[in-house]
């Protein structure tokens, strides 16, 4: 037994509650020792000297190096203590806060047993219920749709359609939004997330001089309301983007420090190395190497009064369901606990979404955000459709170690993207293949998690790294696939599905095919990928219904998918 | 190689930033790859494609399974990336977040190196820095001096020193404390954990009826004053039991539920399966199976402002010094996190510790406690000196284990017990051996944290479980043997010492011996325990001196310990 690979955490994404009584526990084995028996044996903590019960706990995620084992237990005293007994080649071992050890004195537990001490209600992080069925449409507004014909248009620098440059302006605004809400609605998009409305000079509005003003180019207070309010009206929940790591630095407040110096208010509300900042020196802290964006000091209760006051304002005034936050991971977790309280208090279902790139179990503990751009899913998408380095099993191994970083209610809420503003466009980076695109939607649909569809996937948009990637729309819809366009509203639909929205996850390889399955009560989604370069021959069982279905006489292509359903009752 | 067995979690304790600029790395491996040379591959993060530094890492702790390398960076720029490069037998790997590879694209590391995004100033953990030198000394307060004679001594249901029963009463009190500060001050002592003083039917008193006012059997509120500025006079912190997890069933507030049930205010304040209380029914939640404690639920607004108001009371009125809290592990996350930011805006230097008898790290984190209760700590030193379970190899390992758990301030701040009013007076454990009792003090001078002597250590006090671990302090000098005093003293002597308080920690065997060393600029601390049953020559290297000796004709004794100092200057 390959001791060294075991691991449980307490209190931790190895152990946490998903409801009042209720508890998931983890634990990590080498794969080497998948034919280890391994049961959990847990009391109440304050008996477990004497009234232990054992249950028998299964593999139920496999990465490349290590088995999940996973149970959930229904509590009634929730107090817990418990300990790991591992069944191997005839012997016994037992697996506590001391390691493993071939004797366990149950008399002296109290010093190393593991526990979950006692589920405080408040400590229990709830799944936002909506994020279950979500379908995200992520807009960049500037190069969605222009609605707005009377408004002033000398800053639009760009004919629609034209090559996008860094800096220029096609003239999108929220007005098209609105305008396109029954085309997007009409793509089984029940939630949109919109990158920065807020006045600033640039296109992409992510350096931000007022927070409170929505940039003249986008619309109004006006217009949001209308959009969030024509949005809800369609079922549509309305996300905006928080840039809250830095600001521009025409924002007043910089200004002002620019001018006065240590003098200033403001001075503390940014990190400056002298008495004044200077841009040319670059003697502030600021976002990457951008003078033009300098930090906010997060540590300052300023600072924090004044971000938080804006995340509440535009749930108050306009009724939003969700922060997508900037540059997340760079701000302070003191400043985002503070910032989930206050918007949880005032709208409990308000869902928080970090810039993540990276493992954000941090930040996902249940204090701070409730999910995360998942970019870790994208980059495994792209070494799986597009690069074809992974084989399914890899693909599946990469897949099970992204839900183990984890809790389930967080998996639940995952943003799960195949690109974004800030990537390469997916169909592009899948060489234009149809195919693949489908398949990879596929995927994003059944995988644990909400999708999100970047603007124009569905009428296969091209484009490389920014600003390439934020071409306009293109409405003429003569140039659409529209089989393409089909599918993905297939596969939006099964996103009503109970069996997508509770049900359990398991993810392998079969036949060199990728096989995904949901589960829930007596029914199951299972989806196939077949990347393998031959055509799979595919029987269905008895009470099989393919979904979706790219099946032919029994023959799965190259590339294609099949999604079928399958119900015992 | 062992793959599985290696293990980083970025921002956690294996990656953590301990200065403003300041960031410490570990990394744990497999023992049996020691022959591993193991470097950190570091940028700016924003950088990482091209500007790259490497430097080597050392193995600083060993326990059983897994040596732990570590290395501290001095940052200039604060966001920082980072994955770890292992050359084994020929072959290099790479170490990112996407686990063990032969290759590594630093062009796209953006998706998968580890990171400390940013260190934000206010997620900093600071060490309270009278932590480093202090020695506590816990007093169970009904046992330790009757100093008021004058009080109405009508509870007072023993003669003292008679054997305590868990309802008798002896008589100590705040007064009698004051009146002994010089004795306790004269042990070398700089700090005092008390148990409860606040109004309460017990001699314990960790069932509390109000929290504002003094138990009239210790005193008053001028008594408490009293002995927080006496002792703050000769240089003493004083530090309370804060019991939050529960109170007594005498406390108005219950009594009101009980009368009104859920007509109370007080109502929720409980948790309560029904329409009243019924402590027969036992059908509220409480403190073990102990229906007059009643749980407080604190995720109630309500009981958080109650009990926040008394944690900020006793530092406004009294000046206390720190709050131990009492089953702190029962109580939720989310209170201690508000506990923290309040305690901490009263009080800056105010210690926070736990009673966490488990691996505590989630409440250790920066954002709840400062500290635990080491009880890990406490067993180690039961299952080596008492049982003799351990050879100084696996105490050295075990040692190394209670380390890592944690970040370096917390280290520096774990409150390091031998015995408590919870456990078996050690002395008793190691069978009245005080050869081994004072081995076993000289290593919690010497480990990482603050020593904590339960009262009447000094003295050689004996007793099995509550309430035997509580008898009365014996001042009879006569009884008292003065070579383990002075001994004692010699050794709390050393914690004014720089080394103890920022030194490096090594901790190994050498000749069957416990062998730690403190190291910090060119000196060095060095303790030997003897346990081997065998007497040990030893001899010194020139420029070193015996500190604390239990050596004659150079040898050290079986039981014994030899405490040196090394000074390179």
């Amino acid at each position: 037994m390959n001791q060294h690979a075991i691991l449980h955490i307490p209190d931790s994404r190895y152990c946490f509650a998903c409801g009042e009584k209720e508890v998931i526990l983890r634990l990590r084995m080498a794969k080497e020792d998948e034919e280890a028996n391994v049961s959990l044996i847990y009391a109440c903590k304050y008996d477990f000297a004497s009234k232990r019960r054992q249950e028998k706990m299964k593999i139920c995620y496999r990465d490349r190096l290590y088995h999940y084992y996973e149970i959930r237990l229904q509590l009634e005293d929730v107090r817990l203590a418990y300990i790991f007994q591992i069944e191997e080649k005839g012997k016994l071992y037992f697996y506590s806060e001391d390691g493993i050890t071939k004797d366990y004195c149950f008399e002296e537990g109290f010093y190393n047993f593991f526990q979950m001490p006692y589920i405080n209600r408040n400590d229990v992080m709830d799944v936002v219920e909506w994020m279950r069925s979500a379908v995200f449409y992520q807009i960049f507004v500037d190069r969605f749709y222009q609605g707005d014909c009377e408004k002033d248009t000398g800053y639009i620098t760009m004919q629609w359609g034209d090559v996008p440059t860094p800096k220029n302006f096609a003239g999108g605004d929220i007005k098209g939004i609105i305008q396109k809400l029954d085309y997007i609605k009409g793509l089984g998009v029940n939630a949109i997330y919109l990158t920065p409305i807020f006045e600033s000079i640039s296109n992409h509005k992510y350096d931000i001089s007022n927070y409170k003003k929505v940039d003249p180019q986008f619309g109004t207070m006006g217009d949001v309301k209308e959009l969030v309010s024509k949005a809800h009206e369609k079922g549509i929940r309305i996300v905006l983007d928080a840039v809250f790591n830095h600001c521009s630095m025409n924002m007043a407040e910089f200004q002002d420090v620019l001018e006065k110096g240590r003098e200033s208010a403001y001075y503390n509300w940014f990190i400056i190395d002298g008495a004044f900042p200077q841009p040319e020196k670059m003697n502030y802290e600021c976002f990457a190497a951008c003078s033009y964006m300098p930090k906010f000091n997060t540590a300052d209760r300023g600072v924090q009064d004044f971000l938080i006051d804006i995340a509440l304002y535009w749930i108050r005034e306009a009724d939003i369901d969700g922060w997508r936050l900037d540059v997340s991971d760079e701000v302070s977790h003191e400043f985002w606990r503070r910032f989930r309280r206050e918007v949880k208090a005032e709208k409990k279902n308000c869902v928080i979404i970090g810039e993540n790139w990276h493992d954000a179990y941090p930040y996902l503990m249940g204090d701070q955000y409730d999910s995360i751009m998942n970019y870790s899913f994208t980059k495994a998408c792209l070494d799986y459709f597009a690069r074809e380095k992974f084989s399914a099993k890899e693909m599946a191994e990469k897949l099970n170690g992204n839900l183990m970083r984890n809790t389930e209610q967080v998996n639940f809420m995952m943003l799960n993207l195949l690109d974004s503003h800030d990537t390469h466009r997916f169909f592009s980076e899948v060489s234009r293949n149809k195919d693949k695109l489908l398949a990879a939607l596929s995927l994003e649909i059944i995988f644990p998690g909400a999708p999100c569809i970047y603007y124009g996937t569905e009428i296969c948009m091209e484009g490389g790294y920014d600003p390439d990637s934020r071409r306009c729309f293109d409405w003429d819809e003569a140039g659409w696939d529209e089989s393409v366009m089909k599918t993905l509203k297939e596969l939006t639909g099964l996103r009503s599905d109970e069996v997508l929205q509770y049900g359990n996850v398991y993810i392998g390889e079969e036949d060199e095919m990728l096989l995904v399955e949901r589960s829930w009560q007596k029914r199951k989604i299972t989806l196939r990928i077949n990347l393998s370069k031959k055509e799979k021959e595919i029987s269905l069982s008895e009470g099989t219904k393919a979904l979706v279905s790219h099946l032919y006489e029994n023959k799965l292509h190259d590339n294609g998918f099949l999604l079928t359903e399958y119900d015992e009752t």
